[in-house]
Formats: C-alpha cells, sequence, structure tokens
C-alpha cells in the first residue's frame, strides 16, 4: 500500500535529504534578487536528466549532455553533485567564450564542494547571445559555500519573466517507510520543451538506480513537460535534471513493483504540477487550457493534434477574446497534418459539445460555452473518431500581454 | 526577346481579354459593401489550380478539387468556366447543408452562364461553422448577370478583414505579340498557405495547355504563396485558380522555350507580388519581413528554417518592437528540427553581420541593426553554411493589433 500527501513547505531546512540549496546574487541581470542557484547533492546519489534537441543549444546543454549518464549502470556517483544555475544571460551562441565560462564555473563549484567537474551541471536561462561575465558568477559561488535556500528561494532565483517562483513537493508512504520528492522550474516565454522545459530540477531522498531513474523521467517528461507550450518557440537551454539521494531508507528498483509504480506515479505528479505551473505564468497569460485529444489513431497523432490546436495564435487569441468560435479548433486540427476524417470529428468546449459529425451539434449553446469561456479554466475536448489513443496538451491564452513583455524591451 | 512591363489600371473594361468581372452585395456578413465576385470565363480557355491540403477544407474546396483537371490532357473547355467568390462565412464544417448550397450556386451559375456545374468552381472566406445563408447569394447572383466590375472591384469584393484590395497585372510582349496576365488575392489572417493562400484568382489572355498550365501553377506557387505566413495558421478553405484564355493571340507550350519562359515569369511575378501584398496587409503587420536562408543542404531544409524563423512569436514581436535582439533568430534556426552546425551559422539583419561562427560578429553594431529595424522593410539573411541551397520566406511582425483583431470581435 502506498499513499501521497502534499508535504509541507520547508522553513530554511533541506527539502529532501541529502540536499542542500543555496541562492546568491550575481547581479547578472537582474538587481535586487537573487540569480544564482547551487544545489549540493550528497555522494552516494544517482543523477538523471534530459535537455533540448534544439541544434543550436546552449554551451551548458552540450555540457550536460556529455556529463549525463547515457545508458546503462545503475552506480552511484561516489563523490558529490553539484547543479547550478544562473539567470538573466542563456550563454548561449556564445562561441569559445560560452564554453570557457561553463568550463570556470564547473571547475570552481568542483574545487569548492570536493569532487571532480564531471560531477557539475549547469544551466544558463535569459538572453541569447550575449557575452557571459563570469567574474561576476563565480563572486556570487564563493558567497554561498554555506549557505542554505529553501525549495521556495531556490526557485525564485533561476526566474526570468516569470512573475511567480514554481515548487512543488510530495511525501510518499510505502509500508511504513517514506520518501520524499520535490522539485523547482521556471518557464515564461520560449516554451514548447522538445525535452525538458527552460530550466526544473526534481531531487527525492528515495533511492533509485541510475538507469531506472533516467528511464522514468524520460518517461514522466514525454507526458509532462513535453506536452506543454506557452509559444511554440522552443529555447536553446531547456534542461530538466533529477536527483535521487537514497537518504530515506526507501529504495525503488526494477524487482519491486509497488515501489517502482509509487515512485513513477509521484515523480510524475512533481513534473505536471510544475509543467502546468508554467504554463499558469506563460508570458501574459491570463486562462489556463488544457486540450485533450481521443479517439486517435496513435498516440503520436493525439500529441500533433493536440499541440497543433494549442499552438493556433487564432485559437489563442479567441480564448483571450473569451469567444466561442470554435471553427478555429476545426481549422487547426486541419493544419495539423495528420489525416482526420471531418465527419467523424467531435469537439467539446467545457461540458458542451459543440460539434460533431462534420457540423455544428445540434445541442449546441453559444451561451453556454460562452460562459465557460469566461473563467479562468478552459477545457476543449476533441475526438478524431479514428481510434483508441489520447493524449493532452496544456497551453495558455495569447493576449496584449504577451505582445508587450516580448516587443517593448528584451527578456 | 520578351519585355514586361506593369499594365495600366482598366476602368470598367475587362482586365484580361476573354475574362469578364462581376461584384455584387449579397450582404453575407458586411453591409455597405460587395461580397460577391463572379468571373466569367470565355469558352476555349483553360483552367488549372491548386487548393489547401488542410484535412477539414471546406465543402468548396473539396468540390473544386473533384472538378480541378488533375492530370494529363491539354484540352481546352468547350464551354464557359465560372470563378465565384462569397466573403463573411467560409461554409467550412457546415456538413451535408454546406455541400449543398456549394451544388446550389455552381447549378445556378451553370444556367445562367450556360454551362455545366462541373464548369463552376466555388469559394468561401469568412467565419468557419457558421450555416450558410444560400439563398441571399442566390440572390446576388441574379443581380449580376449582366455587370462587369474591374480588377480592383473583383480584389475588394473578397476581402474579409484585408485593409486593402490586391490585384496586379503585367502585359508582356513576345515577339511583337503581346499578352496580358492579372490577379486578384485576398488574406489577412489565418496563413500559412499549404497550397494557396486563402484565395487568389489570376488570368491570363494567352493560351496555355491545361496541364503545362497546371505545371507552371503549381510551380510558381512554391516559390509564392507557398513561402508566405501570417500567423502560421492554415485556412479550411485556400484556392489559388487561374485561366488562361488564348484571346491575346499568343500561344505557350512546351516546345517555345522561350515563350514559356517569358509567361512563367510573368506568371510567378504575378502571384509573388500578390502574395507580397497578403503579407504587408497581414492582421496587425507594421513591418514587411523577408527572410532569405542560404548555404543549406537543400531547398527543402532552407524552406523550413525559413518559416522557422517567419513562424516564431519571438522573433516577430521583437521585429514588432524593433529590438535587434538576434538571439531569438538563432533559436528559430535551432527549433527547426534541420540538422545545423551552430559554428558555421551566420545571420545578417539589413547590411550587417550580426552573427557568425558560433557568436556575436567582431563588426556588430546594434546602433546599426536598432536603424534598420526602424524602418518598414526588414531583411534577415541566414547562412546554414552546408551546402548552396537557398529559400525566402516572408512575413510581417506581431503587434498588439492581431490579438486585437483576433480576441476583440469575430472575424
Amino acid at each position: 500500500m502506498s499513499g501521497e500527501t502534499p508535504a509541507a513547505p520547508d522553513s530554511g531546512t533541506p527539502a529532501v535529504g541529502g540536499v542542500v540549496l543555496k541562492t546568491a546574487s550575481a547581479g547578472v541581470r537582474y538587481r535586487g534578487r537573487d540569480d544564482v542557484m547551487v544545489a549540493e547533492i550528497a555522494a552516494g546519489s544517482t543523477i538523471a536528466g534530459v535537455v533540448t534537441r534544439s541544434s543550436t543549444r546552449s554551451a551548458s546543454v552540450i555540457d550536460c549532455e556529455e556529463k549525463l549518464p547515457r545508458r546503462g549502470g545503475g552506480a552511484v556517483q561516489e563523490r558529490p553533485s553539484v547543479f547550478f544555475a544562473c539567470s538573466g544571460n542563456a550563454n548561449a551562441f556564445t562561441g569559445v567564450h560560452g564554453r570557457g565560462c561553463v568550463n570556470e564555473v564547473a571547475e570552481v563549484l568542483a574545487h569548492r564542494f570536493g569532487t571532480g567537474p564531471e560531477n557539475v551541471l549547469t544551466a544558463f536561462t535569459g538572453v541569447i547571445g550575449e557575452r557571459f561575465p563570469v567574474e561576476k558568477a563565480i563572486r556570487a559561488i564563493e558567497s554561498i559555500l554555506d549557505a542554505c535556500a529553501t525549495l521556495e528561494a531556490a526557485a525564485a532565483a533561476i526566474m526570468t519573466t516569470d512573475t511567480f517562483p514554481k515548487s512543488t513537493r510530495r511525501s510518499v508512504s510505502i509500508g511504513g517507510a517514506e520518501f520524499r520528492i520535490a522539485g523547482i522550474a521556471k518557464g515564461s516565454g520560449m516554451i514548447e520543451p522538445d525535452m525538458a522545459t527552460l530550466l526544473a530540477y526534481v531531487f527525492t531522498d528515495a533511492g533509485v538506480p541510475r538507469d531506472l531513474l533516467q528511464e522514468l523521467v524520460e518517461t514522466a517528461n514525454a507526458a509532462t513537460f513535453n506536452c506543454i507550450t506557452v509559444d511554440g518557440d522552443t529555447s536553446t537551454s531547456d534542461t530538466l535534471l533529477a536527483a535521487a539521494t537514497g537518504r530515506s531508507g526507501v529504495h525503488i528498483d526494477r524487482t519491486g513493483r509497488a515501489g517502482r509504480e509509487a515512485f513513477s506515479a509521484a515523480l510524475e505528479a512533481v513534473m505536471r504540477d510544475l509543467a502546468k505551473q508554467v504554463v499558469r505564468d506563460g508570458e501574459g497569460a491570463s486562462k489556463f487550457v488544457e486540450i485533450a485529444v481521443e479517439g486517435a489513431a496513435s498516440v503520436s497523432a493525439a500529441r500533433t493534434v493536440a499541440k497543433s490546436i494549442a499552438n493556433s495564435p487564432l485559437v489563442k487569441t479567441a480564448i483571450a477574446g473569451e469567444d466561442p468560435n470554435w471553427g478555429r479548433i476545426v481549422m487547426a486540427v486541419g493544419k495539423s497534418g495528420v489525416a482526420v476524417n471531418a465527419e467523424r470529428l467531435a469537439i467539446s468546449i467545457g461540458d458542451d459539445l459543440v460539434a460533431e459529425r462534420g457540423g455544428v451539434a445540434a445541442s449546441y449553446s453559444e451561451d453556454s460555452v460562452a460562459a465557460h469561456m469566461r473563467g479562468g479554466d478552459i477545457r476543449i475536448v476533441v475526438d478524431l473518431g479514428a481510434g483508441r489513443a489520447a493524449a493532452t496538451a496544456w497551453t495558455c491564452d495569447l493576449t496584449r500581454e504577451y505582445i508587450a513583455i516580448n516587443a517593448d524591451y528584451r527578456s
């Protein structure tokens, strides 16, 4: 038997046994707030992660790709691991200098935390193409060796145009023992992750073999971060890292089905919670939109249609305008590239069936749908009538504020 | 030898010999303006066309697909042909009723113009999913049998959220003989044609065998309408039709290379002119943007990268904000799915090289690029350093007005 309950927020104590969080102000771009986050992860942990597939991925993403355990092996890290994140400058498309910055930060952190640079995984988020002021980051690192920050403070330190820090945590009990799992993320714009959202970190004090952790993170990622979109733009810097310290005494492996399923469910719950927070805080967002596609011939077809609707500026502006202009959903299904028989297509908004069998539904009431659209949470269900596969995408509306944020100043 | 000159605007006279244009007010959605356009094309002409690949394409698009000569045969139409367009209602996703409307309009037109319904090609543009008031269209058709409209009036009658009518014309002389070619189009929003833009019509008094006309239209379409995007949304109704009447006495065929090339060049010039007008009048557009991708491994790769940049909301809002935030161009190249070696990538804006070899260009001057971005015509050149193929995309910026047009009222 297993039970999952929200854990109480921490207050200066580590979120998860074996993980110490630290934040500092380097002043890279933002003033009057912390912009550097460091997670010190005890020796004996396992590390997993996924990064963006962008072909112009940043120096730190390429560095993570090389360092992350790719396959095989359940071995724990014999020395401590360190996650580093700095907000305000993406250190992307910065050439030799950018790679040098990553190496310098990794070497300084490795030296300070008694490990090797191969165990330091960095991330940078902010403007692309600007020279990274590495000396400021080094100075900040030196100042936080003995610090200890809350999960919320760590979430705040990695923000760029985010309007609120994104964190979540769970406690899971399995047969009398208990483990914790907690995560932080940042998002806002340039959000259609092709692997993970801009930056996300998940920590657990369960013990999980490295290859199993990697597999479970990839599976959960496909159903969470890779299902969200704010603007269809994919960052150069998307990085999701996970650490399992084993400090709870709960050990997860391939043989114990109940434990593995409980862990997998908690991991996916934490990642889905973070992913949805990223959407709710999408640049300029005024509404949260869930798009469920059912009756598809394959999961891949369902995902393609869901993303086509979620990325349509005409669907997103109709939602911003609270206009039940469902014909734009028909358009977005049609342009997706998935073969669809319009005669079998059915569309619901909220609890109302709006279209079926190639035309408007007999029961359609524009007033009822308009009432749903005035709410803050919009749900669209599309049944393709072609099979049994389903997928869900999460997005936000497209508002004047998105334009203001991205046209009026550099973000 | 051939020479091509812009033709003078007509004034009540037919734009092209063998074609009579007519417009009328059916009052389908708009008041105080014409919303029906009919082109009567003389017997002895050839007809070609392309329509959207959307899987939720409208009843009239499906009807056109069935009627358009698909392959083979250079035969002319023995009876007149009729093009019909109505603005304000897309008659898309309107089921059996929608198909009935198309058939009824075709039958009435066929009867009035002494031809068969198989020679009537219809198009509808406007809101998707609303019942089409066919009786209003029929009444309008009855009123215009003897009318004769200018090319400009025909262009105005097919407008929806367009802010200006889009027409263009050319006269081409070949060895002492002359032919004319003229076209109209409408666009505005839901514009990333997957075949042709929302509605476009091209007329010529050259004589062109049907299969050659179809081939030349498809080739020109790939390099013109299929290279534009306003918002990445693909309409259910995109239709491009072409008619060649032969009334000029100039006959184009596969054997006469000079004539074929002159005709092909004029056709592409007319279609490019119309496509660019659609972009300039994109919903909310304040700037016209040309994106040239060079040094690609294939034309297909170059087009994919160009469209990825042209559809990026972050690139488009930066252009609206006149912000030389070229890192967003790097991002859009990276997310395109085309394999790119960032170390070989070079980016220019206007006449300025901004990035090369994986980083900012040594000569980069933000002031100089900012000055270019304050203009109304923006040019971005991306060299992928991977080959010799090239492609160009045209788009507009993404402004608050796009949101206002699409969120504040139903369009």
